[in-house]
């Protein structure tokens, strides 16, 4: 692991200076990069929630609703990973895509395999990649063809955290996947708790995705208040939950969820495409929570996080499209009834700037990691970008401010302006090559 | 112009029928395209509502809305136009933009300058792409620097129609254009109406895009019931007018768009991007409206019509999740009440395929134009798409069905899989060059 420097260097007399900086830290001229005036480096793109093994169905089942999607489409892609050759194959083929796409640290759900989910982090480790990797627990609601006995799941999950520990990436991370309460008992989800706390290790899961999954939840484990409740009560809420969807939350659920200081992963694309719901991630700001961007493919239909991004910044626009409709209902009822109108301050909905946040900076943080920014003290893991390179989808002109630059980029850019992503300060990919 | 015969040669028997075809046709071997198993043919891609000089504005003052954003960044964006080189230059990047990405015919709005206008159209001609072009009218609410008089602007309309006119371009149609009834008094509309019914000439506008907008048209042209009776009133509705946006719509308004048999536009993008509203298109579908999709740009952030195709998927199935959300709390509400549960049939979000059509053949049809898809006597307007070009965004697996590979290109591929652009039958985009 290394650092790189960066330096524009726009004077003669900078260059004096930065053989200086470079001797500082022992470092030679091998390591500068020189920019084009255009050119610029930003944090990598942090997915805090993305299913590997469903690559080979993005984009299709888009009819579907969850549950329905999750038993024709899903399940049967996800049995596949039972064969070594595929499993291998298909891993690698997530991991070149989202590190192309300037995904440098991504939260995985793999399959319940433990020998192909270890292919994943091979494949993670090898192609360069920051990741947590977890092999999905099931022993409830699932098919025949693709589920495991409590006991399996335990002593499998056992084994995987064994498996990568032993193996002491720098890169890959084990992280505990019940899938969501729908497909684990409570005495597994328990259990999953108890070896998370005694091992320190993260928990990821799905929770409130959409109304009909709550309901089963309600009925599955019968004797809790909410969904919430429920995990709650099995231990699997801590500063290590990684909670993916989190759309119909009560403020009695949101009040546990902050006290329990867990992340939340937004997944716009997902639940506008499954039509799961649409989460209001203002809400959850203005009350503190912990948050993060996912693209949660293949719910999502895309590895993009660039798209991730827009579309986080989409649905929040369709939140305050809503909100000042209501608001405009609202001064009118009251107007026409000879109250004051509606005084409430308007909804305010994602800056582009704030996604950009939530997809670098809060997504290192949800995932527990030492990156997302270019603070002193930070590991490096950075996109150089290029608006400029050839076939570039940007339209630039010669008056664009370099602010004007970075936000075509963030609406229209994508891996073709991603000349080179390091992680950990390594080049681990080079459109250049 | 010449016809494109296409075939996919599977079997050997079948090059000698294939002869036979040709012979008929008497075209030469020369016109044929062998397709790779995985490429595929598709009607070209219809943007029937997109600013051409707004392209160095595209993604940015998305903070505001319409009619901030107007003054802030679009007039000034539009009154660079005066100057030629730079017209020349822009609207040459524009067409190549749009017709790299796929879009075969489009409607352009350009600014309130003739002689730049022509540009346009010259682009247009010069590179291959059917547009209709129209140099817009403002007369009323217009920066001092960006406005005409009601005189001028009907002599530089009737010189803009003489001059396209006696180009006889087989690829350009102007367009009658007045921006929209905030910036355009009744008497220049009525005269504009008056000069297209007696041209033959289509007309197009924006409609009913924000509440702030509807509420000016209102107070600016008084006598009216609805926005849309004042272009009525005006004679600028018939069954050639294209109509943007039509977001907020009185069901008497939508009956007079419909018995005048207007062509209307759904811009989902910029609708989402400048917070105008939701355009429910399934309720103007169901009403049996002409319809057709718009990127906008740059009120919408792209100039991809696959964008807008995702975009328009996604608008809807927002609104499918509250259409849900108003029954579920319905239903809860009569069941409280001891009364049945909500009867309404359930909301249908727009499919993939309905929002393809949308922007090929639906498009061309509120376009007049003679194109849109393959039956025999309309103008071959078409993409070859390879899906498997190198550097393909599309993850595609040995097991996908053809209509999978279709289903991802459509919602993840971009124009790097456009190969082939040909318009009239001509080529006119060949990545391979
Ligand atoms: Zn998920
Ligand atoms: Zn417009």
């Amino acid at each position: 692991m290394f650092l790189v420097v960066w330096a524009q260097v726009l004077f003669l007399d900078g260059k004096d200076r930065l053989q200086q900086r470079l001797r500082e830290h022992e470092l030679d001229t091998e390591c500068l990069v020189n920019l084009t005036p255009r050119q610029f480096v930003m944090p990598g793109l942090v997915d805090c929630h993305i299913h590997s093994p469903q690559l080979a169905i993005t984009a299709l089942g888009t009819d579907k609703g969850l549950l329905d999607w999750l038993t024709t489409y899903t399940y049967p892609a996800e049995a596949r990973f039972a064969d070594h050759d595929f499993a291998h194959q298909a891993h690698h083929k997530t991991v070149r895509r989202t590190l192309r796409g300037g995904t440098t640290l991504a939260s995985y759900y793999s399959t319940i395999h433990t020998d192909t989910t270890l292919l994943l982090c091979q494949a993670a480790d090898e192609l360069g990649q920051r990741a947590l990797v977890g092999k999905v627990n099931m022993d409830l609601i699932a098919p025949e063809f693709y589920r495991e006995t409590t006991q399996q799941s335990v002593a499998e999950t056992e084994r995987f955290l064994d498996e990568v520990l032993s193996y002491k990436s720098g890169l890959v991370t084990p992280v505990i996947t019940p899938r969501f309460a729908p497909s684990c008992t409570l005495p597994l989800m328990t259990k999953l708790g108890e070896i998370a706390k005694e091992r320190n290790i993260p928990i990821q899961t799905h929770l409130s995705e959409t109304v009909e999954e709550i309901e089963t939840v309600m009925k599955l484990h019968p004797g809790h208040q909410s969904y919430t409740e429920v995990y709650d009560a099995a231990g699997l809420l801590g500063p290590k939950t990684i909670l993916g969807h989190c759309i119909h939350l009560s403020d009695k659920e949101i009040d546990t969820l902050k006290s329990r200081d867990c992340g939340l992963v937004h997944c716009a694309c997902s639940n506008n495409t499954l039509r799961s719901g649409v989460m209001d991630i203002r809400r959850l700001m203005d009350r503190g929570l912990k948050l993060g961007l996912g693209t949660d493919m293949a719910g999502g239909y895309t590895t993009s996080m660039l798209a991730s991004i827009r579309h986080s910044v989409d649905v929040s626009n369709m939140c305050a499209i809503h909100s000042h409709n209501k608001q405009r209902q609202n001064g009118e009822h009251q107007q026409a009834s000879n109250h004051t109108t509606d005084g409430s301050p308007p909804y305010r909905p994602l800056t582009m700037a704030e996604a950009f946040r939530l997809a670098t900076l809060d997504g290192s943080s949800v995932l527990g990691q030492n990156c997302g920014n270019f603070e002193p003290g930070r590991e490096f893991d950075g996109l150089l970008i290029d608006p400029e390179v050839k076939d570039s989808p940007l339209d630039l002109f010669d008056f664009d401010t370099p602010d004007d630059v970075v936000q075509k980029f963030l609406y229209t850019g994508d891996d073709r302006n991603i000349s080179k992503v390091y992680v950990q300060g390594r080049e681990v990919v080079s459109r250049t090559e």
